[in-house]
């Protein structure tokens, strides 16, 4: 495949031209078996190039979103605590449980269905990669189903899935904490890591303090599975600091931090999630974005898709969310959505378009990427190409 | 045509179902040559209904959004005044300029057809009447030409749109502000009167004072033009009272509002058009909307697309801000959206979906109304049916 026309091509590789984006005006990007082989200036693309040629008009194009933080294999909506929410209720983590009675209640087909619904919806925004997590199933054979359902998420009409075990979401009703740790490290975890990557941990009063989140990231770790956090988002804890002792890729919210918690987040080399859907959707106060960018923290963007606090797939209103609240420029934005949430989930072949990358891009119907923030709320993804083919066409 | 399977219908008519939507479940639309002719339950929906038949599977339908306010005409963009903005640099109403210098370079063909793409893209948001205006041409020949670019906007792929004179949007360098309101007043307003339906003036500090727009008001009136206005966006300002003074339909942005100010929109029943996108794109305080409501204000949502402060088209994203900042549940930021904005436009044909209005409405890909907050960034819209015949589909 041959995509030419490119008015502007953010690459992310700063060696292929200025700016965070590394952009390249009057572009185009040679695809061969799924992967970039050649990206410059359309006046010096390689002749004889097999298969398609899409002539992109003008159109920009960025790098498919890597969306680093989702949770989408769940069963219900939670419509009523949303609309309680608007009317004045606070956001507290206990709202998960509506959603784990739902969920056990589900057949493994049902939350298949449902995960690829919201996967493909994703794909439509531009969304090539994810990880998606279990965590409102909380018993071992539904926490197994819920990674079972996930893995069923493939297909040309949705993104690459990486899958995180996050039976350390709540404690549910039936269990003490110290109980449902012990089960979480145990049994479930043995059920549960063959199908994941990841382990994650909801660490927040209300969910689980340190000793238990360390102890969830260890059995984890010692199963094999890398380490990511959900850490400081409904006030001050010690997720930060505790994702940089284990060495976790990435911690994710991080709406109240310490300039210590800044500081061993660069210490750690973790990548800070920022999750800005999820505060605009709670209302709450926006994660110092900048000052984790001064401090020289690598931030990525992700959409937190769920039914609870956050349900939306949607990075490029993601993006347009990060500029306004947390004073990102777009570049820096759509920088943090791509090769941001590829470093979240220390991912080399995706978030960038050089030679050897993934063939995971974006058509943005609009002259610059500074248009997905220019622009929010409107469906300016024409064309999203994965793994090299055409997955999806916007009907504009 | 016969639309059935439509899980909850929300017709804004109070006799016709609970809630402020009057919200009718398991129900179907008759339509006939573009009208409603019968609504209410699918288990009583009329036999032999002529033409085609849509069951949409349990999602929910909405009227059409009726976007009150818009800049449609134009040439060029801001992206870089955007990126600045970003960067720290307030915003200030001299950014129109850039615009203005762009329009005039423009030609008419070009003009109406980036009125037309954004019109176009409007509907696919769910929006089937809009108002868009003038205002970036600021001479004689400009302004009309503005005006016809924007009578060329029809067609089965855009909304209706109704036309609204502004020459009063800013004072061109080449003229001193007395200068230029008698030159609004006399002979713009006579060569564009007869394509508009409205008059509008930006009444702020930078742009119009209170004894100039009430003079290019008045002259409105004296050519047949319903007055609205741009009021109380920037600062505390006269508009909103000079609105119920002139008895004008609509006062617009209204983010800053004494007492006094809430009080004469009551008094003069001036719909109170706000603009949350404006102020999420300009980091700018939220408008009342809450002091508004309680009073007894319709309140009306609209997007303000233009391509300085809040260049959008999606009215699904303004129903999201609304709630998010102004604290309305959805179904008043619905209501807003619809019947407000009709409200707005003294329209009583569109905005609800009693029996005689227009056939104009969207279906939502999802169970509830609420779920165009509860899924912010989302492209929910699946279907728009407008003037009784199907506008647009999606893709998913």
């Amino acid at each position: 495949m041959l995509l030419t026309g490119i008015g502007v091509l953010a690459t992310n590789d700063p060696q292929l031209g200025p700016g965070l984006l590394g952009e390249i005006h009057d572009a185009a990007v040679a695809v061969e078996a799924g992967w970039v082989v050649w990206v410059g200036r359309e006046a010096d693309a390689p002749q004889g190039v097999d298969g398609e040629r899409i002539d992109v008009a003008g159109r920009c194009v960025v790098p498919g979103f890597v969306d680093a933080h989702t949770h989408l294999v769940f069963a219900g909506d939670r419509a009523t605590e949303f609309e309680a929410r608007m009317a004045g209720t606070p956001y507290q983590a206990g709202g998960i449980r509506t959603t784990v009675s739902a969920t056990r209640a589900a057949t493994t087909a049902q939350l298949a269905q449902g995960a690829s619904r919201l996967a493909a919806e994703a794909l439509r925004g531009g969304t090539t990669t994810l990880e998606t997590k279990s965590g409102y199933g909380l018993t071992v054979v539904d926490e197994r189903r819920s990674l079972e359902a996930a893995a069923t998420v493939a297909g040309d009409d949705v993104p690459a899935v990486e899958r995180t075990f996050l039976g350390a979401h709540v404690v549910p009703a039936e269990h003490t904490i110290d109980d449902y740790v012990a089960l979480v490290c145990g049994e479930m975890m043995q059920a549960c890591a063959p199908l994941a990557a990841w382990c994650d941990v909801f660490c927040e009063d209300g969910a689980f303090g340190e000793d238990e989140a360390r102890a969830v990231l260890r059995a984890g770790a010692a199963h094999g599975l890398g380490a990511r956090i959900h850490a400081n988002q409904l006030g001050h804890g010690p997720g930060a600091q505790l994702a940089a002792e284990v060495g976790a890729a990435s911690a994710d919210h991080l709406t109240f931090l310490s300039d210590a918690d800044v500081a061993a987040l660069v210490d750690g080399g973790v990548v800070a999630t920022l999750l800005p859907a999820a505060e605009f959707c709670t209302r709450s106060a926006p994660a110092p974005a900048r000052r984790l960018l001064s401090a020289g923290v690598v931030v990525a963007l992700a959409s937190d898709c769920n039914p609870g606090t956050s349900y939306t797939t949607s990075m490029p209103f993601v993006v347009a969310l990060a500029c306004q609240r947390y004073g990102l420029t777009a570049a820096e934005a759509v920088h943090a959505a791509t090769a941001g949430g590829a470093a979240a989930l220390r991912r080399a072949d995706v978030g960038h378009l050089a030679v050897g990358a993934a063939a995971d891009l974006v058509v943005i119907d609009a002259p610059t990427p500074v248009h997905l923030a220019y622009r929010p709320g409107v469906q300016l993804v024409a064309t999203v190409v994965r793994g090299g083919r055409v997955a999806w066409r916007s009907a504009a």
